[in-house]
């Protein structure tokens, strides 16, 4: 095959087949299709796109390009969560234990965070002592013993889409839906479950800031997954504001926490059910969402959810004296206020905004090497349509420093807005 | 400046700064930006364009990125022609020697053949002893002598050109107007013209296949040159059929020599004596178009243009005997004839399949390495319209093996078709 001819076929708007897309990851793999053919090859299907049958081909390829996970000795329906990334979004704490103490077999990788987006290995390790890299025998052996496990991803997931990734991080290719699929997708069909719930957020905390993106997106993953023999079921949620009320990775699991202790409510949980009742329903435990939810919801009132969590925490290594207390977690000893400046209804609570104030303070990395501050981060107060007096905190900031501090609060101050207006929330669950 | 986000700008349908452009092609030079950024950037271009502004820029940047030559010391208006490549195209070697025996100051740089397209140089070299590889200083005084210096580029002209075709090349980014505009204009403008001609192709045999994008790219080259304070005229010129009756180096010189010495006429005279008119128009000296070809006119009758080829062969080192007998030239031993098998009215002479026959047989090459057959090539005899018997010639072939003119025939026989219903020719001139 002519690299160039193909470049050509994609740049004219025709489709390239199967065996094509394998010479081209294959290709790029081994070195023997240049970066700068590739990148143009991208921009290409950036202008172009491509069907669901070339997506699913092309990440056919990147999954089998490094090791795939086999999880056949686990018993039971494996069955998955993907969240495509946003702000305060803890909803693999909360889920993962509530749908495995209903029965359901959860063995999850997870991974980090990047951006203002965060990311459930980070936040498991402010648990002093827990352990993300199982070896995959300790993975195996974890689920088939207490049902959840989350870890890191064990051996070499997807080498093609990392390198891809990299490529079209420096040459304006990220924003392409058919790209963004087959990365997400030869990721989680190389680590191995049998069922798949993907919760794609849209609004400005997210990827896909649009709404029709977002469907477009949740559409394709679910075609190359039900074509690569997975059970898959797909939610678009809303992320103009945080999905929950922390942001930042002990603060997260602080709220986790006592969102499983029946605390607390609100976005998070309502969120948690729905994915949770579809992840029932593919793993057969449920016939409805209804049904589902009620399971769920059995499972947080009878305390079996966070004896889940307690018993995970204790099989990875972790302290598990935090989900009876979750406030002994490390948390940034300088904290701040922001407070309404006059009365009204909160208008915006913007979580991309948010999400660069805690990135600002430590919590996030910029790139892939950096560190993060496990403990910093912000707890909000008040969500868009809430009703607020003069003087009113609408958030409060964690960080380890003045300096961070103020960076975090210059930030964070730009994320509400108060008017007199009442205005509605905005759709959680489209 | 952040090189994602430049192409990034383009391919969201923004215009690059002067600046931007320029810091983009001196780092493809320097190495500091990466071949694949630039395939993307080139992409991105292919889909989204450059406008006038952004292409006369982008244009400067690279004629500056080499050599820049020095034509001052030629007292006079340097008047030039470029054609964007054609099959059977010898305008230059018929055209520069009418310009400069009628006055004007011809100072040429040319190049050679690719692919189905020839090359001025290739012609030249297939007389005896002509050297095309003149010093600076050699051209400049021979223009100086006797008006007219065909030669090969002298020093590094426009290198980041070269390093930017080479990769299009492979990334299917040749097609794009405004990136071939700036690869033309950025030789033609470091190569010290005053004043440019322009003969842009179009038809099968052409860069430039729909006569709409053949106008959009003579329109956006006479506004680089203008803005760059040059003289600019352009015509477009047909190239379904071949424009001379010759293909095949030695073969077009023998077709040049005989045009000039009064011999032969057709469409290889019109289309030079058009361009040659506008040559003189650009060096004020003539006033029109039909005065420009009156003078062109004396210069043929008079034998003032065959002396000046020989004048010019002379100071080049070559032969020049073959200005009176042609023939002496090289031509291949094996030769062939292509005849009609019934009789009618040529239907078509396609250019692009006789200029890819010439190839098969070695008159021209497949990469820039290759070596050329200068012997060989195929002399048309009929042309589209023209009335023709059954068993009629309708071409003859030259090759140097039996092999290669096998290759030759068939191949060359696709070009041709013969039908009952009589044809106008094509518009030669648009």
């Amino acid at each position: 095959m002519r690299v160039p001819e193909l470049i050509m076929k994609k740049r004219d708007g025709g489709e390239l087949t199967e065996a094509e897309l394998k010479y081209l990851i294959d290709g790029m793999v081994s070195g023997e299709v240049p970066d700068y053919q590739m990148s143009a090859l991208c921009m290409a299907i950036y202008f172009r796109g491509m069907c669901a049958r070339e997506t699913a081909a092309m990440t056919q390829a990147m999954t089998v390009s490094g090791s795939v996970v086999n999880l056949s000795a686990i018993s039971g329906i494996k069955v998955d969560k993907h969240s495509t990334g946003g702000v305060g979004d803890t909803t693999t704490l909360v889920l993962a234990p509530m749908v495995a103490a209903a029965g359901g077999v959860v063995a999850k990788m997870s991974g980090r965070g990047l951006g203002h987006t965060g990311g459930t290995l980070d936040k498991l390790e402010s648990i002093p002592g827990f352990r993300v890299g199982l070896s995959e025998s300790e993975f195996i052996s974890q689920v088939n013993r207490i049902g959840l496990a989350v870890v890191g991803q064990t051996g070499d997931i997807a080498p093609a889409d990392k390198k891809l990734y990299a490529l079209r991080d420096v040459t304006a290719t990220v924003e392409s839906i058919p790209l963004i699929a087959a990365s997400i997708m030869s990721k989680k069909l190389a680590t191995g479950a049998d069922a798949i719930v993907l919760d794609v957020k849209t609004g400005s905390g997210a990827f896909m800031q649009k709404l029709e993106d977002a469907q477009k997106l949740a559409e394709l993953m679910v075609e190359i997954g039900t074509l690569a023999g997975r059970r898959m079921a797909a939610l678009i949620t809303d992320m103009s504001q945080p999905l929950g009320m922390a942001i930042g990775n002990s603060l997260e699991v602080i709220e986790a926490i006592e969102t499983l202790q029946g605390k607390v409510g609100g976005r998070l949980l309502e969120v948690c059910l729905e994915l949770g009742a579809r992840m029932l329903i593919l793993s057969g435990l449920a016939e409805s969402t209804e049904e589902g939810k009620a399971l769920l919801s059995d499972a947080l009132s009878s305390g079996r959810a966070l004896d889940k969590l307690t018993q995970m925490i204790e099989a990875q290594g972790g302290d598990s004296a935090c989900t009876r207390d979750p406030w002994i977690l490390p948390v940034a000893r300088c904290t701040a206020e922001i407070r309404a400046e006059q009365g009204g209804y909160v208008q915006r609570v913007d979580a991309l905004t948010l999400g660069r104030a805690a990135m600002a303070m430590g919590a996030g990395r910029s790139r892939k090497e950096d560190d993060v501050d496990l403990a910093c981060g912000i707890v909000v107060a008040k969500s868009i349509g809430d009703a607020v007096k003069p003087g009113e905190p609408l958030a409060k900031l964690y960080a380890s420093s003045e300096r961070l501090m103020r960076e975090g609060l210059d930030t964070a101050g730009q994320a509400f807005a108060v008017g007199a207006a009442p205005v509605a929330p905005p759709t959680l669950i489209y």
